[in-house]
């Protein structure tokens, strides 16, 4: 099948938001906390979470601006300056994804979708406690995306929270042990299996059979 | 276990880099095909690729700036305006990781690391024959991202070349059948399966058993 530009457009809204949501390929599932200056939790699921930049810990991920109807995680970063990224784990993808209905600002999706708020000493943002692997962020920027009217919201890691087992002495994490994971398009989940590892790759070190 | 910002300024190089790299979840592994002025093809693994947009379809991906040594793929989207983003699966994750390695702008990591270049009628840049699902790019615009000096680099989607046997009536694309891997922290990859889907979330229809 080849999709052309003008292919896509004339598809049903639908069909063509499921084919372009999902072949940039697998993404990271995410729940997103906040809470507002007025003390309501907020819990949402995001696929867009991005590696920004490792020195110091950065993170992104692309919102609709605040001020749309429903950007709640965005107003209450904007509010608070902190969020949580908890990982979404195989035993919770349908309460996961249910975060993404558009409740009411006041109501929470903590109590909703059936997750328990966590908190930890001197950091404002909710953590979902049924996931083991928790990031404390803080606010930095907010970058415009004018192109489609989005924007990219970055922050700075300051708490990563996880169990001893699944991180190794070079500091790998093992995704398949702590069950996390993919989305593909909008709906659809996928679990994770190790199949490889390779080394920082030296053009020295390149293995001949990989050559034509 | 508990990292904290002081933590992770403290831990050596590599791990701070493999647990920050990995710690936003499943990445999707995409082999990038540009192609200088000059008329010699680039192909770089990222993990970076993100969706922007459905409506034009929009891709974005993370680069440092061109300039920098080694951002060839950066530099030929720039000359040419055009770039291929296609799927990594199991069948070559080895060849796909080496093409990070730092090659010369004037060799082809098409041929250093084993893939067939191929052309389609009046785009520019190469695709990965071997790759399942291809995606043709128009460069729209860099989005400089200054609190790190990287750039977002956004483009068009023109062309999805994919299998007719993977995308169903309703757009969801089979990441399973197509066998596409996700990376996790620099060198990890995983395979896919399926274990859920879920209609778009009403609030209206959010099953009772998940509130709390």
């Amino acid at each position: 099948m080849h999709l052309r530009k003008e292919d896509l457009k004339a598809l049903g809204k639908v069909k063509r938001l499921n084919i372009i949501n999902a072949i940039s390929g697998i993404k990271p599932a995410n729940l997103i906390g906040s809470i507002s200056a007025k003390k309501v939790p907020n819990l949402a699921i995001f696929s867009s979470v991005i590696h920004l930049g490792s020195n110091p810990g950065l993170l992104g991920f692309i919102s609709r601006p605040a001020g749309n109807v429903h950007r709640h995680t965005l107003e209450n970063i904007k509010e608070t300056g902190s969020y949580t990224i908890n990982h979404v784990h195989e035993s919770f993808i349908e309460q996961a994804h249910y975060t993404s209905a558009k409740f009411d600002r006041h109501e929470s999706e903590f109590e909703k979708c059936g997750f328990t708020e966590e908190y930890i000493e001197n950091f404002q943002a909710p953590y979902v406690q049924e996931s083991q692997l928790k990031i404390g962020m803080k606010f930095l920027e907010i970058v415009p995306i004018k192109v489609n009217n989005t924007v990219l919201v970055i922050g700075e890691i300051n708490h990563i929270i996880l169990p001893d087992a699944v991180i190794n002495e070079e500091g790998y994490i093992d995704m398949e042990a702590l069950s996390t994971v993919g989305i593909s398009g909008l709906n659809n989940y996928y679990q994770l299996q190790k199949i490889g590892s390779f080394p920082y790759a030296r053009t020295s070190e390149v293995p001949d059979f990989l050559e034509k």
